[in-house]
């Protein structure tokens, strides 16, 4: 063979076909003439072990906060600590997040390890320095051998698709998490949190002063919890997002899940505080678990409207389907949001504070927005997103699956969900074996009972007359005859949020 | 030429092309053998003369129930009324609905006469002789020159496209009327209601009691209504329906309407009545206007859920945009329900009725039902139907129309709205020119301004880059970023509602 000069990769073939987008360089056509931006490299790790030293001992600086809570550090009230971590962070490097969305996805379980996030763990140290093992063996412990691990640490998990509707009140093992950080291992002897910012007066509670019944009345609900990332896997393989710590979650149709809780509603314990005062119309949940913006460190934060506390439909749950809250759900309280997205149900709860605007912490004002198709992380403006608070109707098939092969006889069986977000609920589901032409209507008694905060599962024989390939769809209509866009496209989004 | 036995029809093209589908026999297959069932045909109209006479003076047994309320009976409480009404409609024959919808649609104004309601009205007589003409001079004196007149009688009108979104507020006169009966000309003097029921205490209400601050606050609120219909004409030219009174009212994008109510709401006069009493969970609202299902007669009936009620959702309104409320909008005294299609806001009340169940009544419980694909007016069952209350998010555009033909530069000047039922508020409205593949956002200071209970306009210039034949359409997410079907057909229903 003579020495021909190219320029071909040994996979051309496969880059060409967009089979290995992670490795085609970038193409900038923002100015006169297209540059090709090489996919970014990254040298060997550094560290400034000096910088770092000038900190001063980081046992001391990020020591347990409180007694019986431990891998708890307060970051919101203390500048000091925030800036002491920032510098240790950006003292060195850290490898970066894995973009495997334009490529394959592992093949393992935990799918992603989540190696920076540990690192990140590690580097500051103190109280944080157990917490990714800690955490991983709480998975362990309370979650079912079968769970599909997504992201290692901060744990994110669903469970198979064959047990996400095998049940209509999911089992605690089987739940979904979708943790933003490690968990704290707090005591229920020594836990209280603090209701303050613009209310009466300011004060604490334990869990002994919730479940007082002479002083707030029990509260129980059943209620579907789901994550606004829900069937993320779908818009990955089709059309992935743009490479972030975001999509770190390649969720599929597990993460959802329904439990009933029990506690009080934080309306009789605002009340008790005396009420608002000062023109004050959020609530911000301050969670205990330490969460990573890149090189910043904070507490978990997101905040509601007054208007939907007022309601009673925010709840502090210590109790799930009867059993003790567990570890990796929030123990020994949480917050649990009625109809909104899951990310407003913090965890680890140890302070709520009345103020005047929605949190302008970044899980609230940064992240869960829908952005419109012209926005990605190239010309990204938060304010261009809409903040994702109750989700859209949707439904999901759970059997069979895609690319599955079925033998009938002129009916497959069927089963999966409908959800519909904010105290809506699904009043009728069909199903479709011509990718949305002709539908066929679920009977009624073939649906889950019908209630105002959970979703429906179903089971369906779905009439089919052809042999080959056909698309299985299914669609909801909820009280409010919402009903759902038929393909992925119509929903994408860099942040890959609300497939519905 | 010679004699060839032929069996085709003159226009045999035409009708073979579907372009007159209406004279098109009905194919029943059923059966092991295709039955066509040729279109129905009516005989010359016929009149039991005796038979009527028997029923005894028409003036006499419906005559005026009030002083001051011309054009009002009250068959509600009188089954002798209905039932001498009943054999007065049965012992004649009435001329049918024009099965317009698989032809073409009349080019007049009024469309459609409504010949039938108005020889039903006469043919009862008594208080209902003169309410077809009454009707149609308050049309004429009430409304704006440029209604578009989609049936005469009972009135159903909406403003002309270009003047559907001129205003964020709706003027009176060009507010879409859908009236299921003539109007009743109550003088203010004479007015009250009842309320009574599962109440405590059952009293009427004069509207000097209501407005009587020191007892009543009063409440003041900007409402875009909606008929379930709105855009049926899309239906009607694509997927027609079946045939039947309902789609009588071939709705474009003008079926709804933004106004500012002033009255009080229903929860406070409830409680006025000492509150409910014995498991009463819902409102039935009664109207002075007369209905007529087939040959029964009775008053135009609905429900609401007490829970929307209590939510002070539920307005007594006697103000519309600043001005009495007009007689074709219910003076003096109509419901109004907030984020619910325009069915539920009786105009003209005369009662209201605590019960346990919602109404049976026809309109409630018949009519206004979303059916799934399978059904039809030839296999229907009421109860397959979800009861259509909040409508789901939707919008529309204004300009350009269909098939128009626009010159420009790269950009298309669009106008129209957005809304969504229960409360739910347009948070994006965008446009796409190819369908529904790429979608263009309207900026947020192009969209008229957020408000709870009503639609929001919009303007933008549409960047476009093809000559020839494009679609431009548009969708909405709402703050529940639930959105829209993107073709007519997936909502299609043998009712032709929602057509979002």
């Amino acid at each position: 063979m003579p020495d021909i000069n190219t320029v071909n990769r040994p996979d051309e073939w496969k880059i060409e076909q967009g089979l290995s987008g992670a490795v085609l360089p970038v193409l900038d056509m923002t100015g006169p003439e297209t540059k090709a931006l090489a996919p970014q490299t990254f040298g060997p790790l550094t560290k400034d072990e000096d910088a770092i030293k000038s900190v001063g001992d980081r046992d001391a600086l990020f020591k347990a906060e409180r007694k019986g809570w431990k891998g708890f550090v307060e970051w919101e009230n203390h500048p000091d600590k925030k800036a002491a971590a920032h510098k240790i962070l950006t003292s060195q490097t850290f490898p970066p997040n894995p973009e495997y969305q334009l490529g394959p996805i592992p093949a393992t379980n935990p799918v992603l390890p989540g190696t920076h996030w540990k690192m990140w763990h590690h580097a500051v140290g103190g109280e944080l320095t157990q917490i990714p093992e800690d955490s991983w063996d709480t998975v362990l412990r309370e979650k079912h051998p079968d769970m599909l691990h997504l992201l290692q640490f901060p744990y994110n998990g669903e469970p198979p698709k064959r047990l996400v509707t095998d049940k209509v009140i999911t089992p605690n093992s089987l739940h979904f998490v979708r943790n933003h950080g490690g968990i704290p291992m707090i005591d229920k002897e020594d836990y209280s949190f603090t209701l303050d910012g613009l209310v009466q007066n300011p004060r604490s509670f334990t869990l002994d002063d919730l479940m007082d019944e002479s002083k707030f009345p029990r509260m129980e609900k059943t209620v579907t919890m789901q994550c606004s990332g829900t069937r993320r896997i779908e818009q990955i393989t089709k059309y992935a997002g743009q490479g972030d710590e975001v999509p770190q979650a390649p969720w599929a149709e597990g993460a959802i899940g329904t439990a009933n809780y029990v506690g009080v509603s934080l309306k009789k314990v605002v009340k008790a505080c005396g009420g608002l005062i000062d023109g004050a119309k959020h609530l911000e949940f301050d969670g205990a678990d330490t969460y990573f913006k890149d090189d910043e460190v904070m507490n978990y934060l997101v905040s509601v409207p007054w208007s939907k506390v007022k309601a009673n439909e925010v709840l502090l749950a210590w109790e799930m389907n009867g059993e003790t809250l567990p570890r990796i759900h929030g123990y020994p309280l949480r917050i649990v949001v009625l109809g909104y997205i899951g990310a407003r149900s913090v965890k680890w709860l140890y302070r709520v504070k009345a103020i005047r605007e929605p949190s302008r912490a970044p899980v609230q004002s940064k992240e869960y927005l829908y952005f419109p198709q012209q926005v990605g992380k190239h010309n990204l403006k938060m304010t261009d997103g809409i903040q994702i608070q109750e989700m859209p109707v949707s439904s999901a098939i759970t059997s069979p699956w895609t690319k599955q092969v079925v033998i009938h006889n002129g009916r497959i069986r069927c089963k999966g969900w409908a959800y519909s977000g904010g105290g809506r609920w699904p009043e009728r589901v069909e199903l479709s074996t011509d990718g949305g032409f002709n539908w066929y209507t679920i009977p009624l008694e073939s649906l889950s009972r019908k209630r105002k905060w959970t979703w429906r599962t179903w089971e369906f024989d779905l009439p089919c007359d052809v042999e080959g390939w056909i698309e299985i769809v299914c669609r909801c209509r909820d009280n409010a005859l919402n009903t759902q866009p038929p393909d992925v496209r119509t929903a994408w989004n860099w942040g890959l949020h609300v497939t519905s």
